[in-house]
C-alpha cells in the first residue's frame, strides 16, 4: 500500500483491508513503538473534529513522528481566499503524508490528484470516511471473532451518514444480513442498496427499533440531526424513537455489541455505558491502532 | 503518587506537596532529559489560558513526551453537543494522563471519576488550580528559604481568585500569618478564613495596601476584575486603590518579594519589572519545573 | 549568529546572508537530522499564516525539536489584556527561540528587546519579513546560479507588500537591475528607491506587466489587495492588468522564473502551473531548509 492514498473504502481491495485489520491488531498489542522518527504528517482539518484529529495525533505521535497542521481554517490562507489547490500543494512540501477533512464531497479525491504525497481522507463532506469504516469494521471482528455472516442493524439518519454507507459497502464483501432502521425520511439511499443487491444478500427496512435488537449481532448506532427536518414535530417523533435504553436490551443476543461513531447526543441513554454491550469507546480506541497500521502501511516502515 | 489525579490542593498530603516541591528544584536544576518518551499527555482547553497550557506544553516536551489536545473548544465535538464525560472517556482512551482546564466548578472532580487516566486541574471555574498553588508554594520557598512563619500579604480580589484560596489554604499548613487586602466587596470568602482559624492563625483584613508594605514577606497581587462590580464608579475607586508602584516599596523589607499569577493588567506598574523584588516573571517559569515533577511523578517515571 | 535576534533583513550583513543561504544548501540535501533534540521553539503567531507558521513547524520538526505557541490570539491571555511585553518574557521563559508574526510594525523589535531568548521575525505588519526574504534569495540563487547583475520585475503592489521591500534592499547587494511594475498608486515607496540610489543601481517604473516579461530572469509577483483602493472602478482595472498568463511567457527568457509569497488569489493563472518557469511552490518548501538554517544557527547548534 506504500505511497497510496486512502480516499474511499473501495480504493483498497477486501485483501487489502484485511490486512490493515490483522496490523492493526498487532498495533493494539505494541502502540508505543520508534518507527515514525524524522517523519511528519500534516493533520488539515478543514472542518471541526476532536476524535478523528486527536486519535490520528496520537497514532502518529505514539510511534514517534510528529504532526502539523491545523484544527480549523480560522488560521488560514483559506481566509485570504487560497485555493484547496494551493494549499495541498504547500502542505506537501511540507509533509510525507496528509491526512485532512473536508465539507466538500469530493474535495480528497482532488486533493489526492494535485499532492504530491499520499492523502487518506478523514471525511469529506456527507462523502466517504473510510478510516471510520475500518475501524468499525476491525470492531465487528473483535467483538464477533469474524466479518462473515452476521445480522448488522444500521439505526438513525441512514440517508446522510457517510460512516453507514462506507460500512455499509465493506460489509457487502462478507455475506452480511442487513437490518435497516430509519425513518422514512432518512432511508439507506438507492445506490446504496443497489450495492446490496448486486451481491445478492438481503436487506430488510424497519421502522421499529425494538424490531431488531433480538436479532442483531452488531447495533450500530447514529445521531439523527434536527437539522435534516422540515417539520420538527416529525423530528419530535422519530428522535423518541430511536432512543436506545439499557432495559431495551433485554432478550437481545448475549453476544450483542453496540457501536456508535460518536459524538452521540442522547440516542444511547448513558444507563447503557456500564451494560458490557456498550462497546462505541473501545471502538473509538480501536481508530488509533487502525490508524497506527494505515500510517505506517502508506509511508511504507511496515 | 502513581496514577492519583489532581484535582485539589488538598489532594496531597502536605507531606507530598513538599515532595512535589523538591522534584521540582531538580528538574530547575535539568529541565531537559528524556525520560517521557512514548508518553502522550492531552492538554484539554476548555477555557482559554496561554501559560498555563504552554507552561504543561514545555514541561512535557523538554521531557521528550507528547502532547496533543485543544486550545478552545471551537473546534471540537463539544459543538455537536458532545458531553464533558463522552469527551473525557474518549481522550482518556488516547492519552497516559490529562491536565484539563473547565469553566465550570466541579468538573474536573466530575472528569476524574469517569477518567481511565488520572486527571490534573489546571482551572476549574472559581474552585481550585492546585497546579498554580505548588508553583507559588516553590516560589515562596526558593524566595524565603521556607514555607514557614511567613508575613503573606494578598492584595485584589480575593472574593473569586481561585488561586488565592487554594494558597491561603496550603499555608495553613505552615504557620503563615495572612494579611488580607481588598475593597470590602471583594473580602476573602468566610469558608476560606474558617480553614485559617481552625489552625488557630492570625489574619488580618485591611483595605489599604500601603499598611501591609512594610510587614510582608511576600505580596501576591491579583487581577480585580471590572466585570465582578454592578456600580462602575465603585471599580474605578478600588482600581486606583491597588496599583502597586515602584516608589511605594520603599521602606520594604530588603527580602520581600511580589508574586502574580499573570496575566496582570495594570496593577503592577512596569516601573517595578527592573526592581528584584520583583519575582512574577521567575515565579511563571517556576511553573515549568513543578509541572514537570506533577507529571512525572503522575505517570511514575520518577 | 549565535544567539542573535533576526528582525530586518538588515541585521545580517552580506556574508551572512550568503552563510544562511549555503547552510540551507545542505539541508536541502538532509533535512531531517537529530540535532535539535530537547530544544523548544516558540511559534506566537498574533496574525494567522499557514505557510509561514506550518514551514517552520516542520523545520524545527525534522530536526528533532518541539514546538509550542498559538495559531491565533483568540485562546490567549492576549484577549484578558496582557501585554507584549508580558507575553513576550513569559513565553521566552518557556522557550529557546520564538518565531513571531505580529499585526503592529516594529512590534518584533520591541519583542527583542525584552525577551531573554532571541527572536525571529515571521512579519510585522507592513515592516518587514526577513526569513521570506532569505528565502527569496535562496530561489533566486538555486534557479539562476547567482545573485549578482540579475534583471529582477516586480509585479503588482509594491507599495504595502512587506516581501518586495525586503527582498528589494537585500539585492542592491549584488548589482541587480530592478524593473518595477505597478498601478500609480501602488509605487515602490521612496524611501526604498532612494537605497537603490545610494548604490547607484538602476530602476525602471513601469505600468504594464508586458513590458517587462521578455527582459527579465526573475519576476516576482505579488497579490493586488481590494482594500487599498478608494475607487473600485480603478481596482478593478489594475487587477486585470497583473493577471499573468501561460501564453504571455512566449518570447520569456529560457532561464526566467516566476516568483510568488503565497498565497496567490487570481494573479498567476493556474494555467502557468505546469510550466517549468513557474517556481512558486518549490520556492514555498525552501522556506523550510532556509529556516532550518535560521533556527540552528541562531540556536548554536551548527
Amino acid at each position: 500500500m506504500k505511497n497510496r492514498s486512502l480516499i474511499s473504502i473501495n480504493d483498497f481491495s477486501k485483501e487489502e483491508q484485511i490486512g490493515i485489520l490483522d496490523l492493526a491488531e498487532s498495533f493494539e498489542k505494541q502502540p508505543t513503538r520508534k518507527i515514525l522518527e524524522g517523519h511528519v504528517v500534516a493533520n488539515l482539518f478543514f472542518e471541526p473534529s476532536t476524535r478523528t484529529r486527536l486519535s490520528f495525533d496520537t497514532a502518529v505521535n505514539r510511534l514517534g513522528g510528529k504532526v502539523i497542521g491545523f484544527a480549523d481554517t480560522s488560521s488560514t490562507s483559506v481566509q485570504k481566499g487560497e485555493s484547496l489547490k494551493d494549499t495541498i500543494i504547500m502542505v506537501s512540501n511540507y509533509s510525507d503524508l496528509i491526512v485532512m477533512r473536508h465539507p466538500k464531497d469530493g474535495s480528497a479525491r482532488y486533493a489526492s490528484e494535485v499532492s504530491s504525497v499520499p492523502i487518506i481522507n478523514a471525511g469529506d463532506g456527507a462523502n466517504q470516511h473510510p478510516t471510520q469504516c475500518l475501524l468499525d469494521m476491525y470492531s465487528i471482528r473483535k467483538t464477533q471473532g469474524t466479518l462473515e455472516n452476521l445480522d448488522i442493524a444500521f439505526v438513525g439518519d441512514l440517508k446522510y451518514g457517510r460512516t453507514v454507507h462506507s460500512l455499509v459497502m465493506a460489509l457487502t464483501n462478507f455475506n452480511c444480513r442487513f437490518h435497516l432502521v430509519s425513518p422514512p425520511e432518512l432511508k439507506l439511499p438507492s445506490a446504496v442498496k443497489m450495492h446490496i443487491k448486486e451481491k445478492q444478500l438481503e436487506y430488510t427496512q424497519y421502522t421499529e427499533l425494538q424490531d431488531v435488537l433480538p436479532i442483531a449481532d452488531i447495533v450500530y448506532m447514529t445521531r439523527i440531526q434536527r437539522e435534516r427536518f422540515s417539520d420538527p414535530i416529525e423530528y419530535e417523533k422519530v428522535k423518541n424513537a430511536y432512543i436506545l435504553r439499557n432495559n431495551m436490551l433485554k432478550g437481545s443476543k448475549e453476544s450483542l455489541r453496540i457501536l456508535h461513531p460518536l459524538p452521540r447526543v442522547n440516542e444511547i441513554n448513558v444507563d447503557i455505558d456500564d451494560n458490557p454491550k456498550a462497546y462505541y469507546f473501545q471502538q473509538a480506541l480501536n481508530g488509533v491502532y487502525v490508524r497506527q497500521a494505515l500510517v505506517t502501511s502508506i509511508l511504507g516502515v511496515i
